[in-house]
């Protein structure tokens, strides 16, 4: 068993990965950090983890994390990672990032969007961009992993295949992506009032949300040259789940049984990815309380347009699930360790 | 007082068409048609009418129709109008026409889209397509009036200015909407059940819903040549409220700023259309049960697209709202009139 | 034209209030005030009122509120109304009280369930309680009106005639009511947290809630003995509707259609209060945005025991719309006034 | 390995019943039976198991399920295990029977509430009540297992340390649920659209619901003498989770610490069952997707009557985590087999 500690565990991403760790059969829950629920039992705090855990949340320490684990899986605002990654990896941590802190490669493409210097800019190119999907290469033994966001993760996943080695022409990518409420976080506003939720769609950070150049990046290391992306949150009332709807100029005469075809066979021996059937489109209700990405693709042949649509839950594949995906692949288990339980299904 | 029969009157858009001229101080409501739910009284169908009316549903009837109303507003399913409107022009009843049948000028693009002939294609000449803030030239003493789908209005409002004397470039516009469950209508089918709705959103018709043909209409008369649309809407869990979010290219150097600007000179004498201060975008939740329109406008300059989002409710503008504002022109009364109360707030 | 004041005017009641004030006929909003919002418009805290009033809120000050109004609306706190109503009074402003601080005859009680001794307790003789269903005799030129909190409402009507000249024998009551979320306030917590309040049911101050002793007052009243209750209230997850289903021990062999045949005796001359048919009983749904009060009632042969349920609008029957409707019996004009437009449908 | 078929697997809580034998390690599902689905892949009727199981649905069939399985989950409406259960038990197959058929002791009971005769009368004294923590001595071995419906369980769970060798006096139990929409099943109709489950609570079957004598059967079974049960279910719109309140009328002086305290002693060996402080109440998102039931209770002091709130998931704990609890009794695993992975936390 893996020794495992979970940094920023109370927030939604971090308590999603306390319920993964506790569910697996080679990991072994030993901390559980939270500066603002220090000293709380977890299942005070979360009281569906009842029975599950006797653990008490306890401030975050790297000496105690690094005494208490050989793995640290990091669920911490940006920022707050640049602090703690250096002072785990010297103690000898392997570090799972979750935060936006190692992400990007490029250190003045993080302070343009982030509106702080990079305080370890030498570690952002050992970093391991953990999207397995898009290269596992460097996942096998790696001392950090940066794990992509949520959005980023959907729309990597719903445009690779068509920008790898696909039909895809133009430098131009739209964006237009929906989120359940849990993407926003657990701490109080008027945005996360139940009142203000409900019953309520709308965009917010139109062109200017942080996970626009994390999706550039990942699209252009994909299509293997330059590609820019207009981006568009939209907030739904919903708690979990996140879809990611792309488009993506193509050649003529492209059709969607071949745009299937493509994505079908890029993606057939992927654990976790499903392809749906020409003319059907995913649900983000089929992949909750999961690891998996759903998706569908059409062509407009009207419009030379290619449409696709990648439903995540966002705890899941966009943050904890891919981080405990990733965790198996540094330690050279099987990707699909720990997930082989079916999730709800209504 | 002028007499109204609503034909249709007891889907979604029919009974919110009952209640908007229930509550109107010049028009009566003589006449509401139901085949399905004909004889019972409109209370009991849907009990929130008690006591602000005691008519009960009767069966579609052309010269009963014509005997009751001068007026009749229809809420009826695509093909169905084809037989009613001839037949109540020819009875000498002004019709005011939610349904599709006469949105569309060119009736092989109906046939092509609707897959049924046009069996009255002299008529689309002389319907008046009923969004008034496109044009609203027309409208006096029209005597059918076509009004647009619930995504055409909000899409259309939403690209209007870019389009028309503004810095849009190119032909091709991605819209990516987003709809509550009535917009699918009160039949029942797995589709309307709760728990297929709820904490879901999924993509629907992608590349081939109806309405697209009648938003490339709407903009390409809106922008003085032809263009084409993408559109791809979604399903979200909420009851009302539609949210059309577009992206235009548009010229180097242009603005947020100057968009709004552009927005807010072509909509400033419209009662029923609000565009936000730059960085603020709409929410449906503030247009609920209004016929209002509320629209939000960011240039993203990386990438010289304008986005631009516009939140109606569909049953509002987006249907019965729409209609009761395109009667009010038609009678010569001023549009606002029987929309002096405000909407719910919470 | 009426001037009125809304004191507390950005809190969900308040701004009910300040919405159906807007759209009364004979009353003229002239100031509403909110220590927290101050100096921002109406409009800009709640988009929904655009275009419906240019109003900003501003700080409450009570010569303020004298000199710009003949009447005012208090939606504050409990404690808050107990310094505003002495110096309303005596400026000659009649006072509409939404806030708990009238309610009570007994001064003990209002120490022992507020934790707080009242200041003004010779008001409590004069403050007229403002349920008109169970006493309007008090309200035509009353000077201060007490209305009822939204579970006393509910409750209140739904046992009223069972109590009264019926069949209701013992002395104890079992209420267990079920709010929507805007009974909870404006204000964040994790309690009001969509992803906490989204899918989950709870009862919450079991035993212990302050409308307890309010409900017994007003039952012990409507019965002519004193009665007691015991109260279990649930949140849940929906914005706006408070349902009471009350448990009333009745004599032997008394039946559901004498109880409907009571309750219709009851009723039939209230505007407001619909009693659904023998087998039928009400949802939240059909009295959304309305002062509706909508009742149903079973007997249940097996145990003698009458089970009525009574749903309302927390913010319309339950707030807002009662304080309309006393403010219309105080000044004399129809209690119906500024209630005529139908709700929404759905 | 025990093979399992599971019977009516196409409902809530059929499909339910395969995703935990899916994930359980001493079960293995060989027919899956659905009437109205055969033919079909689970997995295109239940997108969120794809990749989970490569079944398919088939049609019911005696013979076919003796051959593939040792054990039969029932989860068919009620009188279509009369016909199934002796044939499969003629068979040999063990079933557990998440149907009404075999819950009733007394046929005649069965009789007048289900409004149809029992055709196996004399099975009912064999099969056994299947709620373990009421009593478990007849599970280990048992060839038929009753599973109680879910407002049964829920609310005899509630109020079970109570009567069994508590305080409680009377004879009448007042009991007030409230269910999510999973309850009223997969069957589309006017009840489950979206449209009129939002926004809405709503009771029904006020007196007459048929888990009625369910309740009083276990409750008197409990309390070691005849009680009636006074039951008022409830809709609330959310998919999963329900909650029993009950009130039971207690001897003077006893206390919520009291109570908590026998309810802990009850209870403090059942693995499924969570009893809160004092003070503490259950909310239905805490066991969300487990077989937990989460209990609070509080003694209303001036009323001397005991209120004790028991939240389940409707197809966890109420359905076919039962079933699987039972199942494991009955095969003499440990009860908890299978249901060692953490729930969704929110």
């Amino acid at each position: 068993m893996v020794q495992v500690a979970i940094i920023g565990a109370a927030g939604y991403a971090g308590i999603e990965a306390v319920r993964l760790v506790l569910g697996h059969p080679r990991l072994h829950l030993t901390l559980a950090t939270s500066g603002a629920d220090a000293g709380k039992t977890i299942a005070s705090v979360y009281p569906a983890l009842t029975g599950a855990t006797d653990l008490s949340f306890t401030a975050p320490d790297v000496d105690a994390i690094a005494d208490a684990a050989s793995v640290a899986l990091l669920a911490v605002p940006h920022t707050a990672a640049l602090d703690l990654v250096p002072a785990l990896l010297e103690r000898g941590v392997t570090v799972i990032d979750m935060s936006a802190d190692y992400r990007l490669k490029d250190p003045l493409v993080y302070e343009a969007w982030y509106g702080a210097a990079h305080t370890s800019p030498e570690l952002l190119g050992t970093a391991v961009f953990g999207l397995p999907e898009l290269d596992r290469a460097g996942l096998s033994g790696a001392k950090l992993v940066a794990c992509p966001g949520c959005y980023p993760t959907a729309t990597t996943l719903a445009a690779l295949p068509a920008l790898q080695s696909g039909p895809a022409i133009g430098t131009r990518i739209v964006v237009d992506a929906k989120s359940g409420v849990t993407g926003a976080g657990r701490s109080v506003s008027a945005g996360s009032h139940y009142v203000n939720v409900n019953e309520a769609v709308a965009p917010y950070k139109v062109g200017c949300h942080r996970h626009t150049p994390e999706m550039e990046q990942a699209l252009s290391v994909a299509a293997g040259r330059e590609l820019s992306v207009i981006f568009t949150p939209h907030l739904v009332p919903m708690s979990r789940g996140l879809l990611s709807t792309v488009y993506v100029d193509v050649e003529d005469n492209f059709t969607t049984e071949e745009a299937v075809e493509l994505y079908r066979g890029r993606y057939h021996k992927e654990p976790f990815v499903h392809v749906h059937d020409a003319g059907a489109m995913p649900s983000t209700a089929e992949v909750r309380g999961t690891n998996r990405a759903s998706i569908g693709v059409v062509v407009d042949s009207r419009t030379n347009t290619l449409v696709a649509a990648c439903a995540i839950d966002n705890l899941g594949k966009g943050a904890a699930g891919q981080a405990v995906q990733c965790l198996n692949a540094v330690l050279g288990y099987p990707e699909t360790e720990g997930f082989d339980r079916p999730g709800p299904v209504v």
